[in-house]
This record gives C-alpha cells, sequence and structure tokens, in this order.
C-alpha cells in the first residue's frame, strides 16, 4: 500500500501539537523578562520573513513591533541568514585578544557610517553592556563619576545601565552610585510648562543647566542621552536641543554618550538618528538595528581621542564573546545589504509617504489619539481617556487594544498609554496600508471613531 | 589556453594576505578587551576544529586555553555547527516575550542537569549579565542589600558583576554598592596561616563566618563564589567547605548563588562543578560551556521557591535577547552532543588518566612549578622563582614562556604567574601527550629542566 501522505488537516493539527508542546515547556522552564511569571504571552513564534512572523500552524501576523524594535531589515533577510550560515562552517566563536577578520571587517563598516574622527569600536552582545561599557570609557577618561540621564529613558538591565535608566525599571535595582537624572524635552507632557517646541527646548536646557551646576560640573564624566528616547514614547528632540546639550557638555569638559541601541541603524530613517541633528557625539553605543538581532551583539563606537588614551593604558572592561564571529559576520553582511538595497531611504520615504500621513489621518478620526509623533520607521500613538486633559488611556482599555490588534493579525508594540508603530525598515506601502486599516478597526471598536 | 589553477605557494601567499588584511583592521578598528591597546595580540584565528584552529595562511595551533575556557565540546562540533545553521534558516531572533520552541527545549535541558526542586531558567547573553539577574533575583527575594563574594574571583564586566569580582578588575570599576569581599580558602598561598587542606578550610569558614557577623547577617542577600575559582587560579575548594558555607548560609537566611560560568557544562569532568560537593545552591549562574560559545549564551538556574516569588510579582530585569532562538538552538545541540557522546565523562577520564599524571610528571621535572591543582580539564601549574618562598615568576619571564609556547604551536591560557591548562572536554589523550611535551620543552628552556 502506498503511504497517502498527511493530509492538510493533519499538518496542522501537528503544528498546533507544535505550539502546545512550545508553550508548555515555555510555561514550566522559562522565566521571562520584566513580567510577572504567571501571566506571560502564550503567543508561539516559529519563524518568520520580512514584517511576517508564524506560529507553527501557520498563523500569521503583521509584525509592527519589529519584536523588541531590532529587526530593522525584516525577519530572515537572506543575505544575513547565509553569512550566518557560511561563518558557522567556518568559525563560531574565538577569544576575544585574537584577531579575527570578521571583526575588522564588521568594525570598519560601523565606524564608516559613524561622523569623521571615529575609528575604534569595542563589541558587546548587546545594549546594555554598550552603555556599561561607554559609563566606564567616560569615566576612566574624565576621572569623575557622575552620569547624567533622563528620567524618560532605558539604558539597559545591568548595573550602571539600569540605575542611568530612568523609568520605573531603576526603582528597584537602584545599586550603583554617581548617577543623576534630570528631564528631557517632551512637549505633550512637558515638565516645564511650555507651550511650543521652542519653549519646550529652551526651558529644558536651562533646567539641564541647572542640574549641571547644582551637581558641580567638575563631577559630572558624561551625559547619556537616547538620541530618540525610544520606549520612553518616541520623543523627537526639538530641533537645536542636542546641540546645545553639546555645548553645555563642552563649557565643563562632560562628554556626551549618544545611545542609538534603539534609535541607530535606519530606525529614524538616518544611518544614525543624530546624523538629523547638529551634534558630534563622543561614544555612541548600538546594538539592535546593526544586525537586527540576528545575533546577540552590541558595542561602542568611540571617538580617537577617547580610544588613544587607552592605547597605553590598559582599558579595564571586557567579556568573553566581544567580537563573536558570528555575530560580527551578521554585522558585515546585514550593514552591506543595508546599503546596497537603499532600506535606510526606504525607511525614511515610507515614512514620510506612508506611515506618518497614515497616523495624521487616524489621528483625525479618532478622539483616542492625543497626539501621533515620530519618523522613519520610528512611529508613536499617544492615546488618551481625554484629548482636553491628556489623561493617558488606562491599563484595561490598553489591554483590550493589544489583545484586538492580535486577533486581528498585527503584532504590535503597546507601552504605558502608546502604541509605537515600528516596523522594520523594509515595510511596504501595502504592508502599511493593512496595518493602518487595523489600527483604525480596533480603535474604532475600544474607542468609537468621531 | 588552460587556466593551471593557482599552484600552491600562491594561495599560501593569499592567506598570508588575509592574514595581514586582518591584522591590519584590527589595528585600525577594534578596541579590545582588558587590554592596553597598543599591545594587543597579532594572532589571527580564522577557523578550528576539535582542539585545533588555524589562521589563513594554515600555520595550526593545539587550543589548550578553550579560548576563553569557553570551548568545552571542541571547535565547530558538526551537530552544534548543523543546528545553528538549521535554526538560522528558521529564525533567528525574536522577542523574549514571546514563545519560543526552541528556548523551551534549552530550558529543558538545563534543568534536567541541575539539582532536584530547579524548574526555570532565565536566559542572558553571557556570564557577566547572569550574574547580575541572580544578584537581582537575591536581593529582591531576601529585602537585602549586600552580595559577599570572594576577592580571587571573576564574575563578569558589567555593573554588579565587575563589583561582585574581587580582583584588579574590580578597582577602576567601583561604582556599585552592597558588595564585600571576602578570602575563600587556597592553600599553597593561604591567608590563614594553614598547613594542611583541613586547616585551611576550618579556618577559611571561621574568617567568613566572621566577616558575615560583622557585616550584620541580616544584611546580606546572599554570598556568591565560583564553584571552582577559574581565572583566579583554579582553586578546589577543599572538602566540606562548599556544604558549611551552605550551613552558614542557611543559619541567616542568607542564599547561596554558584557561578558556574566557567566551571560548569563539563569543565571540571561533572555536569556541574557542584555536583562534586555536597552543596546545594539556591541559583546558579552559566555561560559558556552550555553552548561552548558558539552563540553569546548564558543564564541563571532559579530554585522554584525563588522562581515561585515572581510569579505574581514582577520581575524587574530583562535583556533584547533573552532566548535568543539561534542561541538556544546551539544549547540544546550542544547538550545533546556532549550526552550522548560522553563528552562529561570523557572530561573526567582525561584527567585522571592523562592530564593529572602528565602535570605531575612536569612538576617533578621542573622547579619552576610550585604546584599544580586541578581536575577534569581544569588545571592550573602555578610558577615560581623559588619554591621554598613560592615567589611567583616574574611577569617577563611569563611573557617569555607564552611567546615560546605560541612558537610551538599550543595556544596556552596564562593568567599572573600561572599556566591554566584548560583544553575542550574532547582532548585526546594523544593531544595532551603532545601538549606536555611542548610545556616540558618550554619549561626546559625557560627554567632550565631539574
Ligand atoms: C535605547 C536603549 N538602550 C539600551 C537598551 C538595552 O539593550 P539590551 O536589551 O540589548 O541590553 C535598549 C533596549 O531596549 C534600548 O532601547
Ligand atoms: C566565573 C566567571 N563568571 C563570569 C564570567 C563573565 O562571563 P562573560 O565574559 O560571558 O560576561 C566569567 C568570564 O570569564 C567567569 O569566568
Amino acid at each position: 500500500m502506498n503511504d497517502p501522505g498527511p493530509d492538510v488537516d493533519d499538518v496542522a493539527e501537528a503544528r498546533d501539537v507544535t505550539d502546545e508542546l512550545a508553550r508548555e515547556l515555555d510555561r514550566a522552564h522559562v522565566f521571562h523578562s520584566w513580567s510577572a511569571q504567571a501571566q506571560t504571552s502564550s503567543l508561539v513564534i516559529a519563524s518568520g520573513r520580512g514584517c511576517r512572523v508564524w506560529d507553527h500552524a501557520g498563523v500569521e501576523y503583521l509584525d509592527f513591533s519589529s519584536q523588541l524594535v531590532n529587526v530593522n531589515i525584516g525577519h530572515q533577510h537572506p543575505a544575513v541568514v547565509s553569512a550566518i550560515r557560511e561563518q558557522a562552517e567556518l568559525l563560531t566563536t574565538v577569544a576575544p585578544a585574537t584577531v579575527n577578520l570578521a571583526r575588522g571587517e564588521a568594525a570598519k563598516r560601523i565606524v564608516a557610517r559613524a561622523p569623521e574622527g571615529f575609528r575604534r569600536v569595542f563589541f558587546t552582545n548587546g545594549g546594555a553592556d554598550a552603555n556599561e561599557n561607554a559609563i566606564r570609557l567616560a569615566r576612566l577618561t574624565t576621572g569623575r563619576d557622575k552620569i547624567l540621564s533622563t528620567y524618560r529613558s532605558y539604558h539597559g538591565n545591568t548595573g550602571a545601565a539600569i540605575v542611568s535608566t530612568g523609568d520605573w525599571r531603576r526603582v528597584p535595582n537602584e545599586f550603583a552610585r554617581g548617577h543623576v537624572h534630570f528631564f528631557g524635552p517632551y512637549l505633550y507632557r512637558s515638565e516645564f510648562w511650555a507651550r511650543s517646541a521652542e519653549e519646550e527646548c529652551e526651558r529644558a536646557l536651562q533646567h539641564l543647566r541647572r542640574v549641571i551646576e547644582s551637581e558641580g560640573p567638575q563631577t559630572i564624566a558624561a551625559v547619556l542621552l537616547e538620541t530618540v528616547p525610544g520606549t520612553a514614547g518616541v520623543l523627537v528632540p526639538p530641533p537645536g536641543y542636542l546641540a546645545r546639550v553639546r555645548e553645555l557638555c563642552d563649557r565643563h569638559g562632560i562628554l556626551l554618550i549618544l545611545d542609538e541601541v534603539m534609535a541607530g541603524f535606519g530606525r529614524t530613517g538616518r544611518w544614525f538618528a543624530f546624523d538629523g541633528y547638529e551634534v558630534r557625539p563622543d561614544l555612541i553605543t548600538f546594538a539592535k538595528g546593526v544586525n537586527s538581532g540576528y545575533v546577540p551583539a552590541g558595542g561602542v563606537i568611540i571617538d580617537e581621542p577617547i580610544a588613544a588614551g587607552f592605547d597605553e593604558r590598559v582599558f579595564p572592561g571586557g567579556l568573553t564573546y566581544s567580537g563573536h564571529p558570528l555575530a560580527m559576520a551578521s554585522i558585515v553582511a546585514t550593514l552591506d545589504a543595508m546599503a546596497s538595497e537603499g532600506v535606510v531611504e526606504h525607511a525614511r520615504a515610507i515614512g514620510e509617504t506612508a506611515i506618518g500621513p497614515g497616523l495624521a489621518e487616524l489621528a483625525d478620526r479618532h478622539e483616542l489619539i492625543g497626539e501621533v509623533r515620530g519618523e522613519g520607521v520610528f512611529w508613536a500613538m499617544e492615546l488618551v481617556a481625554d484629548r482636553e486633559t491628556r489623561e493617558p488611556l488606562p491599563a484595561a482599555a490598553m489591554g483590550e487594544l493589544k489583545a484586538a490588534l492580535l486577533a486581528r493579525g498585527l503584532l504590535p508594540f503597546i507601552q504605558d498609554n502608546r502604541i509605537h508603530v515600528v516596523p522594520p525598515c523594509v515595510v511596504t506601502a501595502d504592508e502599511v496600508a493593512e496595518a493602518m486599516a487595523i489600527y483604525d478597526e480596533v480603535l474604532s471598536a475600544v474607542g468609537g471613531a468621531s
């Protein structure tokens, strides 16, 4: 008797079984980030391509989260997958003290995107340890202790990175010293009672100046800023703000670290977010977009005077997987593909022609939307219970929205009272239209269209 | 005319050119761990297999370092490489909040090796962030601040991990609070004037008891120990020490974190180093051997009462690449291959039958060797200028030794005045013999044979 082969229903059932197995193993054995363990998600993701992901049963989602805003080049880019497969055949891992070609090639491509004068890269495994090492470099270079960062920020979960972080995640983790927080510009919820972008900018600068003076400028090693604060709400800085922070730093011999972990490598429609401002940092931290997270990697791009300070002096930082060949090969392939395929330019254009206009239209139709802001593929819709008072939409309603978006096949990025609209840089106009229709439907269902 | 094809000399020359290119890129663009940048190594590693690595010109080295003591399963194990290649085709990266099958499968295999009652794993990118999160779990569980760890230790380069670290690397990085250091047992250089292993053990325990009492037991969240301190010199603890540290902890409601980053997953000839002692930790940190570093990964295995404390309470820690699919697939394949090929048992046997006896013989022949100690594939030769005074061999002589070993084709692990003999777990008796002959020759050349 011939085997008739499995029929389609059997296959789907087998895949459902796999999803259920994945869930069971997860519940039994996986302890999750930033969660109460009894309330973690049961969404299974088995594979993906471009802006789409699937579970084992073939249920598809349009990924408007880029996972944790890292899959800039889209899921499973064939050239990057090939590069990982090839490097895996050649050499997966090597000690950081040795010389490895992939590492040099990756570093060369990264500095090529940085401002003139940046020549060297220190590689880490992700964003947190990138910031740890930037902070270390700043302290050792200046001989000063304090790191100034904003309350509306996230810089990673390790010792110094989590205490640089301004949001609630810092509070249970305050075991590092030498960190001071201030408020950055955020007109929609101004800390400074400002009514225009110019006023917000001026007042935010005056506030920072006061904090620096009060802390003692000679005690401050660095100001650490996300160029565009991401998790905090895609807080695009007003024109002039960053340039004048730089001036303030220069006046006092303070270094400027720009955290480009989320904002960098295409997210804003530029290679670095700071390319859109008249500002030159001393240290640039990166992760996520540099290789879309295909292999864990991050790092610090170091301005040459700081790097040269460690030519004869031992740099007291390091990690086993610094410059890991598999990660490096994925960086090389990602940056080459992004360049040759015009991924960054595409992100800019799609933001201008599709996402921006689409969100503006949604804001016109839905009272729930208090503000939309962003650029490139880096946007937030701020949802409010009341447009006048700007009272944030309550958590329960946000939960409903999230479930409704997922039910309609859109994987959203939800943070507090906001939906961050953060698809891969390669998102098409059709996919944007599809997402806008889903947002529209769900906002109508939850909030009622105007 | 037919193309005669490149002749062998041309190929070798091309490969030399590649080595030189790798060096040039490295010098120009790569900032290295724990180094003065003008003095970094020019050793190129392009590929490897088992216990051997090569540069582009085909120059071969016998790897008795396992890189940074991480390549336990050997270089380029075909089953692990295949698993990485397959997962790369399927899904490289996914957000940690989702469910992914490879992650559950990896966690299941890890807890299967842990003591009864351990059920859940929190995944990180390496050893430092594993310790960061273990420390976080201990503090949040106990509501206490202080972490006690030894001066002779290394726990990673991030905020809390580097200040837990006892060695010199801590000193320029002391920006975390809540860390206290004490001395562990180390008979060869006893801090307690002990003359036997029993005396060293008793006195080390009395010292720890005094430190705990003096710090205030009710302020101490955890004692954090490398089960076998690795970088500090492969300091195998005396019988009974760890069990009695556990008793001390229990008496005061202090948690015990065992750092198995270097010692775990086969290095000692056991799955966990602590399997050799009557001790049950509360938290186990791992990295390196769990997947031989083929993809950056680490984590914390959490005893169930601690994990369950976060079922309803939010765990305030996390990272973008927690439970990264590519890393997870490499863990699954590594642990399966180690089990089916008897890699851990082999490590124990080769330690007992070849490395231990080989090193004992060297110690007989060379005045330079003050002590050899270790087990499995985890050994140290302590080199001294004088056997009586035990004065460490000076750095210049150690540098000579290193160069001489490399020149003879052995990639060594040199730390302070010690040669750590730490090949992959899969090292053969022939390879051990080859290495012993090289050590012998080089020790004769530098020290003169007795
Ligand atoms: C701006 C920024 N910095 C740092 C980090 C930390 O990166 P990682 O999670 O890789 O440690 C993040 C992560 O979301 C981030 O958004
Ligand atoms: C015992 C121990 N803990 C932690 C670490 C840090 O691991 P990583 O370099 O992956 O951060 C190391 C690294 O050598 C180690 O040996």
